[in-house]
Parts: C-alpha cells; sequence; structure tokens
C-alpha cells in the first residue's frame, strides 16, 4: 500500500532555452532526489508553475513521472485547473498514466461557495479513481481550506486521502490530522513544528535543491530524537538566505537557478510573466548557495 | 475615432445545454443591448466567465463581437490568461478578428511583482496593437491596481487607454482620470458617482439585464441634470435585489437565469465549478423580476 | 430641530507646547470655521485625537465646543471609549455641556460580536439622551460597521440619528440613505460622490484647513448645479497634495502644522506616539500650502 | 538572575459582582497557578482585559503581584496605552512596585508609522529600566512586530528582553530566537512546535485553567522526550473544546467562568461591552469542562 509520509519535493517543470517543457531534465531531477532518499514527489504543483502549463504538457510530464517513480517513489500528481471539467481530464489521465495520487488546488479566480468547492472535488476524485489531495493554496486560490470543509469535502468525496497545507494558519494542521487526514506542511520551514503536532511530512520547493538536509529531519524524527531534529531543522533553514525578499527574488526564478547549477544542467527559465533573476539577484544567490555548499 | 465611454455591459458568454458556447444566443445578447442603446461590451471578461473559456472559444467569440458591433457598438475583447504568450496570442487574434480594443487582467494565481505586471502588458499590447484596458479585478487577480502602477504601464505601453476598475477602492477614479486615462467603473451600483470624480462610464454585467435603466444614468449626466441622473441611479438600483447574499446566488448564474428569461432564449448553466440557482434561488430571482418588471 | 447635513469639519484638538489642551486654539479653530460657513463640527473625534484625550480633558472640550457652537453651528461629541462605563459617562457628560449630540466609535481594541457592540451603543445612547452617531472607522477599530449591524444599532437605540462612513465600502452609502439614517461621507475627497448615492454631507479634518472649498461642493449640490460641484470637488481635491505618503506624513502631524500656520496660532505637536513633522516633510507642506494659497 | 521561559499563564482579572477589580480572588487565582508549578505571569494582558482597566487597576494589580509572586514566580506586567506618556507612567510604577519585568502592545487605534513605535517602546523601556517584552498582537493592535521591525526596537530600546509572539505568523519565531530575544508563543495549541523552532515557553489565557496539563509539555521538552513532549501537548489541546466557535463564546467570559468553578470564586462577569456567558454557552462549557474533569 502507498505511504504517504515523508519528504515530498514540490519540484520544478524544467524548461529548454525556447522556453518548452525538457523531459530529459525532468527525469534528471526526479532522479537526483531519489537517489538522495526522498519518499515522494508533488508534480506539476506550485512549483511546478501548475497552472501555467497546458494540458499537453501536464499528461506529458505526468506520464514521465509514473515510469520514473515506479516503484522507487510516490506520485502526487496536480490536475487543478480553472474548470472542473479540465480538472478532471487530467485527473483521469494522471491515473491512466500510473501515477499513484492526484493533487488538486481548489477553483480560483472566481471565488466559489462551499458547495461548488466540494462539488469541484467529488466530480476530480472520482474521474482520478486514487487517492486525491486537497492543495491548500490561500495565497493562489483566495480560499483557506478549513477544518470545515475539508469536513464536507471528506464527506464527499471517498478518494480524499489528504492536503498539502501552504496556509499560514498553522493551528489548522493538528485539526487535519485528528480528523484521519495525511496532512504535509507546505513550510519546508516548519517541518518540525508541524510534524510536532501530526504533519505526515513536508512538501515544497526547497527539498528538492537540497534533499538530504530534509530526509535528516525526518531520519531524526522517526527515533525520537528531538535535538537532531531541531539541529537538523535549523541547518535546512541556512537555504532560506538565498531568499532575500528585499531583494525581490522569485520563487521559480530561484528553484531553477539553483537546481541548473545543482544538477549541472538547464532548468530554463520561469514561464513568462515570470522573469529570470536579475544579475543582481544571481550574484546574491550564487554567493550564498557557494557559501551553503550547494555548488562550487 | 473610436469613443470609450458611456454604458459598456459585460455580456455572458451565453452556453447550450452541453455547456458548449453558443453562437446564437450570444448574437442575441448583443442584439438586445445594441437595441436599448448600449455604447458598447466588454466581452468575455468577468461576467462572460472569461478564464473559464478555452482558447478556441475565446477566439470564435472575439470573431462574432466584431461582425456583430461593426459601426454599432465598440467591442472590447478580453483576453487575460495566466501566461504572458496566451494572452497576447489572444490579444493578436482580436485584432485580427476585427475587435476595437482588448481588455486583460492582470497575470493571476502567482502573486506577481510590478515588474512582471508592467512586462505582462507590454507584450500583450504589442501582440494587440489595438487601444488595451487594464482590468482591475482585484477580488480574482489579488492585486489592486495602483495609480503608481498604472503610470508605470502607462509609460511602458502604448497601447494603453484606460482600466475596468473593479476594486473597492473609490478613491482611486480620480486619480486615473487625471492621469488622462479612461477609466470605467466596474460597479453598476456606482455609475453616478463615479462619473461625478472622472469615470467615463460603466462597465458590469448588470446592465445588460436591463440596459435602458443605465442609458437613462448616462443621458441624464449627459445633460447635467443633477436629480435626474440621481432617480435614474436609485431606479437602476432596484435590480440588486435579485442578488440575496443570504441566498448564496453565484453571479454568473444570476446573470444566466434572468438574461434567458429576459431575452427568451437559454443562455445555458454557468461552466462547472460554477452551479445552477437552486429552486430556493430561482424562485426569489422570478418573484423579484416580476416585481420590477423584468419579465413576466 | 437640529439639521444634521454638509459641512461638519472633524476638528483637531489644539495642544501647548507641553502637550497640553490648549482651549484659547481650540475656540479659535472653531471660530475658523464657523466664520467660513460650516454647518458644524465632529469633536474630538479620528482627527481630534478621540482615544489620546484623557476624560478629564474629553469633558473640557465639550463644554467649550457646546459653548462656542450654541445657535450657530451644530456640535456633535465624541464620546468613545474602550469600556462602555468611560463612554457612557463621557456621553452623559457631553448632554449635560449642551453638546446637540454625541458620536462614539464601536468598542476597540478586542475584537466585538454583535450582540456586545449593539448593547454598547444602547447603554450610550441611553446615557446621551441626545441624538447618537455611529463612527464607522474599521482602520481604527476592526469591525465595518455594516447595514445589516446597523440595523440592529438602530432596532435597539431609540437615539440612534446616522453615522459617519469612514469605510472603504463606497457601496453601503446608499444602503444607509435607504435605512434613514444620516450617512456623513468620512471622506473629503468623495463629498460629491457620496452626496450623489444619498450622504447627507462631510466630517473629515480635511475641510477644517480650507472650509470654503467644501462649502462651495454643498452649495452647488444644493443648487443642481452638477458642473460646478464638479469644479468643486476637483478644487477641494487639490489640497491632498499635502499628504505625500512616499514622505511617511502623519495625518495629525499635518493637519497641526497646516492649522498653526493658517490659523496664526501654535496648536501643538501630536500627542505621542504621533511624532511632529520631520524638517523635510515640514518642507514638502509648506511649499505645497503655499501654492495653493494656504498660508504666505 | 531572572529566567524568561516555561510557563506563564496569562491571568485573568477578577472582578467582585459590581464588577470592581476584585484583590482577594486576584490572589487566589496567583496562588493556584504557582502551586501548580507555573514558571510566571503575564499580569494585566489581552487575558487580563489590559486596555479596559484603569490606571488605578493597573497600578494595583502590579502591587499585588509583585508581592504574591516574589521569590516564587517571575512577574510580568503590562502596561501598554494609546499614548506614550500613559505606558510609560504604568512602566515606571510597575518598576516601583516590584515586577520582574513589563510587556507592552504596541500603540494601538491609530495606526503607527515604524518610527512612532520604535520610540514608544523606547521611552517605556526607559521608564521602566526593567526587562521589556513587546507584546505582538495584530489581532487587537493593527500591526504585526515583524523580526525587522523588532530589530529597530532592539537596536533603540536596551530593555527590551523578548516579546509575546501571539501572531499567525509562526515563520517568525525562528528569526526572534536567532536574534537572541526570548519569545513566548501566544498561543498554548503551539507550544510544542513553537518550542521545537526556539520559542522560551508559553504565554497564554488557557494555562492558568489546568496549569498541569502545560507544564507537563515543558518538563517532557526539557528531558528531550518528543514522544512525551507529543502526548502532553494533545493532552492540553482538549482544553479547546471548550471555546466552541459556532456558540460565540467571548474568551474572557469564558476565562471568568471556567477560573470561577475550578477556584471556588467568584471571578465576576467581563467588562462590558464584553458579555457574560449565555445559559446555553455556560451549559455547553459545564459540560465540557466536567468531562475534561476541571470540575464537578
Amino acid at each position: 500500500m502507498t505511504v504517504f509520509s515523508g519528504i515530498f519535493p514540490a519540484v520544478i517543470t524544467p524548461m529548454d532555452a525556447q522556453g518548452a517543457f525538457n523531459p530529459e531534465a525532468f527525469r534528471t531531477v526526479l532522479e537526483f532526489n531519489i537517489q538522495a532518499g526522498v519518499d515522494g514527489f508533488w508534480i506539476a504543483g506550485g512549483s511546478g508553475e501548475s497552472v501555467l502549463l497546458d494540458d499537453e504538457e501536464n499528461r506529458q510530464i505526468a506520464a514521465i513521472a509514473a515510469e520514473v517513480c515506479r516503484g522507487r517513489a510516490v506520485s502526487i500528481m496536480h490536475v487543478g485547473a480553472a474548470t472542473t471539467a479540465r480538472a478532471a481530464a487530467l485527473a483521469a489521465h494522471a491515473a491512466k498514466a500510473g501515477c499513484d495520487a492526484v493533487c488538486c488546488v481548489p477553483p480560483f479566480f472566481y471565488r466559489r461557495n462551499d458547495a461548488e468547492i466540494v462539488e469541484h472535488y467529488r466530480v476530480v476524485g472520482q474521474a482520478a479513481g486514487l487517492p486525491l489531495f486537497a492543495y491548500n493554496l490561500p495565497s493562489c486560490t483566495n480560499v483557506d481550506l478549513s477544518p470545515g470543509l475539508m469536513q464536507r469535502i471528506q464527506e464527499a468525496v471517498p478518494q480524499l486521502k489528504g492536503l498539502k497545507h501552504s496556509s499560514p494558519v498553522f493551528n489548522n494542521i493538528a485539526a487535519f490530522a485528528a480528523m484521519g487526514l495525511s496532512c504535509f506542511t507546505g513550510s519546508a520551514a516548519l517541518m518540525l513544528p508541524a510534524m510536532s503536532v501530526g504533519a505526515c511530512g513536508c512538501v515544497d520547493g526547497w527539498p528538492a535543491l537540497a534533499p538530504q538536509r530534509w530526509t535528516a529531519i525526518r531520519d531524526a524524527y522517526k527515533t525520537g530524537d528531538l535535538d537532531a531534529a531541531q539541529k537538523a531543522q535549523a541547518h535546512a533553514a541556512e537555504l532560506f538566505a538565498l531568499y532575500d525578499k528585499n531583494l525581490g527574488i522569485g520563487f521559480h526564478s530561484l528553484l531553477r537557478h539553483v537546481s541548473s547549477r545543482v544538477l549541472g544542467i538547464d532548468c530554463g527559465p520561469p514561464r513568462p510573466p515570470g522573469l529570470p533573476l536579475s544579475a543582481e539577484q544571481q550574484r546574491h544567490v550564487d554567493t550564498t548557495a557557494q557559501a551553503l555548499g550547494l555548488y562550487a
């Protein structure tokens, strides 16, 4: 039975120089993380530029992820879209492609009431016929999936397995766990505290850059070694120095740039309107990454 | 020279029973409003379920709008999308199809910085080669286009002509007008007050249901008859009784239902995840609409 | 019968060099505005540093305001406080001192539910035995008095006469007017548009600096001269150039500085933690005010 | 040297039946918690109805707290007020009365810029001459003390020792700890996770109702027993069932009612506009508390 816990990097979607999906680079990203001991992946999600991909790209990504991960890591494929029909079609494809689970942001852009959100998840879950993860990402979707709303989804959607919680409401993690949901924290900075109140692991873009810093938290936690877990969390947190808000660094640009250097391949620029790192931003990132030993 | 002022209904995108775009019903919607004396249209925008439409639908809609409006009303075609490439391609098509102008929400879902938003509009404006309207819709896009940001767009985008302001910051209307922008209020409830501080007209879904209630405001305003304008605004405002928030009525469902009854055709259900009116909601809407004389 | 409409400057509370209330300067402020034709005053409210005053100061201010205004202008005295008991005591005193009405922010600091807010107003209204105005100031109180909540207050508080609406929800003005409430806009920038949907006038700190710019709006509006009203509103709006947000100018500091210069007296610094204008801020304000002809 | 870590209940301010401060009941509250092994107290803070107290009450409370705590527990006295002068006077008194430290919310009601907030804390810290804790309570004060602002305060205020962090931004705890600040989480639900990223303890109203449930978290944490700490945190969390949001229970009313029953004394009603528990709310609270074994 598939185990949904531990470290699930939210991987980028590498592009080539023309901005098209780069399948080879994508395989490299997955392999690097599998070798490092991650438990699974969150594919084409927030860090993977999700809703900027077209449907054909999403399908191609799902197929490769399923193939590379089979028997080695758990693949959770993002299928969220603005319409229910499109999300359901992507969900059906992810299942056919052999992914282990699907994940899905609530319908975005227009504000939706609870009944619409529940029905959206019901149709998507049914189309997938796979374990379904909600993706609580209020900064992008404008809806914070509360324990009350998750309960309505849980009652209506037999496929619901859990959620990624990328919301500032830390308090809700314990409530989701108490409902029997597998709750991944969406904040790599908070993996240890989140697990201490019931989170099952971490889904975020950061671990893909240095996976062993996060598997170390997982491993210390498993043995009940609080002191080692805290040291590992603090060690992992050093990476956040890459992200200087005063410089206005975009998260996708950062992930792509550092991944390219760490892996020694070109992961491409963010998809516009995302802008690549400026020369000044690049200098800050490279200097910091070198000091952290991420690359030479 | 095209005049961008007055009443521009934000029309719905009618669907057939299967949820596919209904070209005939769309023509009927446009004709009804042209006959009633509107000045132009905001096509496939917020009320038209914009980002729920696929690209082929958007192109088909642009072509019909351009054809029906030619020489009779001004067509402003919405081309906003999550990626710059998709928005630019739709913009280029709208120009080719013969629309008078394009409009575009800022890039949505991911939070964008000012440089990214400006560059997005620059590329879209260039692709269109037509007058460009920004679409300030913070409830859906999470960014409120401020006078400062509009100034940066104005400097970088020669096609920029104005904006639809669907933001609660009423104060900014005067600032936009002072910058030489054609600022349509996005709130039909506030047409008169918005014009009193410099708005050029109104773009909203409501006027499409009873256009003459809003052309009456325009006409009274033009003659400087404050008392008549206030009476007309109050008369128009009677329609908002259709929208009982306690009943959780969806705006698209409401517009589609009332349009169907007013026009005597089937404008279809909202696109899922939008839900059609419940029986209880329908009763409230029908009773209110009949009392208002919108339909029998 | 007291008439609650027109221009009600929200006057500052002048201080002496030691930061104590300055009764003589306060009389000068009131006289200047009465001579200029204002209809009344909002005393010791938001612009008057309301909740920074102690109770003895509040009582002294009420007494002077009542005395100066008697038969010449309408005095609405602010009595809001964090506890119901303190607000009610100030309300009783304002009545005894001879003020025409009281106004009161909802209880602040702690978040209150509707029942607590209604009961607060009921006790304060009863203690005053005078017309009562709610003071909708969500930026300071964290509660936006909605039409629904105002209706509950209206049902429970026979003294309720109206409100000052210093909220961004412009839409609600028409709803308050429809409920029979005297609704003053709290935004001097929006006096004309607010009146066009039913506001009874304007309460704000700005008109106290140049009252005739706002009485001109009132007078044009009364005669139904839309064009003149718009010109007057635009003329009044020129004052907002004093307030350059990039310079971080505090509103109280600005009002005090400009009042001092306009009136030729020392209105004192804001009460700490408010900071006086820096030299750079003062230069900007003086240059702008001189260009506007406010003082030499 | 005074140690600022562990469990610091934020105690209520008991009142008598007439709503006046009840010194005897206050002593009982402190004694109960000291006997249970708490490390110190947060006096007359958020749970103690802070800004609803008048200055004379604040001074009386400080004197009793200092006397009861001397050598037995650490007393941190709240001195926050809307004006700097009032806060500084209360701070000076707290020092004279023998309290171990003072705490202070940022200036509230009016929005303040960073310079004003820093200067406020500078004056208050100097007046106290005692360790100073900032009180980050954005739900009441409208300002979230960020790491950047805390750094400015740290540079300007030699007395600054730490803060109580009652903000949803969980992420900032690690940043505050890295700055050398003693950071108490203000959320009793999050004591363990907060300590896992560097918090020094917990300040909240809940522990005062059942202190040993929280000292058990502290004790397990000290020995590095992660499993026991998690069990203790979960056991403590059972208390939150008392607080049913659907019933609209006020936090102060809840704390007062349960304290009265637990301690067998009358802690009085909340100060108006706070409302006491309704009969229905009281039934829910009593049933839940009895099931939890808080009282019979």
